[in-house]
């Protein structure tokens, strides 16, 4: 695959989004988040996302002139309404509201409601630590694709979850849905034509689907079958992914009145954000020095393969933006491709060209 | 096995107790709260716990006639000092707290630092519950029983997490231990002679052990292998759940100062309870009604099993709980045999005699 510099990359998902209507300051800011997950390694949420955001702009799901607005508040919570923008800028400012308040009253939790697709929950959850404390974001989802254990059609969203903490060098962030993979995950294996390994999505009769295409249609199109919950069969214990679905579905979405199953497109997603100062419980240095110990006594311990350290969650982004950086971004000819049409239909400069080094 | 009645369960729990030191009306709550264990199903964390607490207070690792207090406070915040007793009693006094000043505030905190095991941590997160909030509550645990993802020993506790929420009827109670299984779920199988399912644990390799013995003893005595995380293998997306029991490690254990891995024994263990007001985000009964919804479809979801419907979590609980209120607790010969025993050496009337009929 061609690399192509961050910078290139951000600019043309800026030119676009200003293209759509998105005023240039939140446009450029948006963009920013977008390419931090790019250069992180999590593509799937990042400039592949203008496909999709493309559509949803054109058929007026996503409003981009719009921002969002609190609706309620207190000391120590807020509800703030998205108005259907996309979810970015939104999910920052109310994580940004959570971390002011936290710092005043320990611990603070803001919900959105009317929200869309903010890209990687683990950015937001980021910031938190970076600013010494501990960040939790979780979201509603669109598309329903997990089955719950013991069920047979895809119910539940791949409802994600992240949770940061800094260390004093490097935080550990986890980002995660709370399916076995991810609905893009069987996007790639499709795209490779790969099978996909077995237990991660199962057909009707609860049965392992292991053809990557016939595993994306039995959850987009069929509604049957689905993707597991994390841990997979009621054996490895499923349920335990089931209910944290089920938690998030609850945070997120009955915490802000959105809609379960989505059975209004106008109703949006939800997102819960929550800051904790941990200075309210104790000193933040020996916090983060104790967090720092956890985190260098895992990553010492002794690996199955000498090859592959034993990782803590975080690492693995660290080592990919590491790398990005400096190699630039990979990105899929057929994505370049799509992206190049869709600037040509919405009258914007093409200015996505590789540029492998030094970038 | 026979079956006895809750109430005497409870009673040769309290007797115990208040003949090891702990003060009548403690004695009376802690009982309440273990075979509330008992009488969900959770076996594991009720009256079978009696023969480890009394190893443990015979050898002064815990101290029955302490109670917990308070170190630091503000209106949204606090921690607890356990002191070292049992840590039912501390969590109540942890949640009831956090539960209060989220009355006040919308969400509030308390964390809780040299605590001992203090059983389900559902019963706790249930209690937020019951007072209309959500309820979160996490704890380190004492045995070092879970392999990282990649890693080769047990480095990391089964970490339990637990989350309700109010649904108008029957609240949603998730408690969970962040790997495959619990420990006691092995000696379950080791007590039966059964093989474990392959996937719960590993052997330093990295491969499945199915012999329960050998599985217990791994972990126990050899400190090699381990537990699954949740997800089980790496492919299956352990890491997951391995990122879980880090962030239940940072939670009840660096955010109070609990020594990670437990060198120390006289730290103890760590907890943090949370507690949420949905009335300070939105309406009460609408939350509640939001809840129910969710809650109502999972269940009227088509199972893959005619005779398995789809539960959420604290639905198996409900079930077992009526059917032992009113056809007893069932009793293993050789715990019942144990607890005889105990109450010779401790001096103690042994009042536990089945009741199969009408307890």
């Amino acid at each position: 695959m061609e690399k192509y510099s961050p910078e290139v990359v951000e600019d043309q998902v800026r030119v676009l989004l200003t293209a759509w209507g998105m005023p240039a300051t939140s446009a450029k800011r948006t963009a920013e988040i977008m390419t931090d997950a790019d250069l992180a390694g999590i593509d799937s949420h990042g400039i592949s996302m203008i496909p999709g955001y493309n559509r949803a702009v054109a058929s007026g799901e996503i409003d981009l002139t719009a921002t969002s607005h609190t609706v309620k508040e207190t000391p120590s919570t807020a509800v703030l309404d998205g108005r259907l923008s996309l979810g970015h800028l939104t999910t920052l400012a109310a994580m940004d509201k959570a971390i002011e308040k936290a710092q005043a009253c320990g611990i603070a939790a803001v919900a959105v409601r009317r929200s869309r697709h903010f890209g990687a929950a683990g950015y937001y959850a980021a910031r938190a630590a970076e600013a010494g404390m501990i960040g939790f974001v979780m979201s509603t989802t669109r598309t329903q694709a997990v089955t719950p254990t013991r069920g047979r059609t895809p119910v539940l969203g791949t409802n994600p979850l992240a949770f940061a903490a800094p260390s004093g060098s490097g935080s550990f962030v986890l980002d995660m849905s709370t399916s076995t993979v991810a609905v893009n995950k069987l996007k790639v294996y499709e795209y490779e034509s790969k099978p996909i390994p077995s237990g991660w999505v199962v057909d009707s009769t609860g049965e392992p689907i292991v053809e990557s295409e016939s595993a994306y249609r039995a959850i987009k199109d069929a509604h049957s079958g689905g993707l597991t919950p994390l841990g997979g069969t009621e054996e490895m214990s499923g349920h335990k992914g089931y209910g944290l679905a089920v938690m998030v579905q609850i945070l997120a979405g009955a915490f802000t009145g959105t809609n379960f199953q989505n059975t209004t497109v106008a109703d949006g997603v939800g997102h819960f954000c929550m800051a904790i100062d941990p200075g309210h419980f104790g000193d933040n240095q020996a916090f983060e020095s104790s967090v720092h110990d956890i985190l260098s006594t895992l990553r010492d311990e002794p690996p199955l393969d000498p090859q592959s350290p034993v990782l803590v969650a975080g690492d693995k982004e660290r080592l990919i933006r590491a790398e990005r950086r400096v190699g630039g971004v990979p990105l899929s000819a057929v994505l370049v491709q799509q992206i190049e049409d869709i600037c040509a239909a919405s009258e914007t400069p093409f200015i996505l060209r590789p540029s492998p080094h030094g970038c």
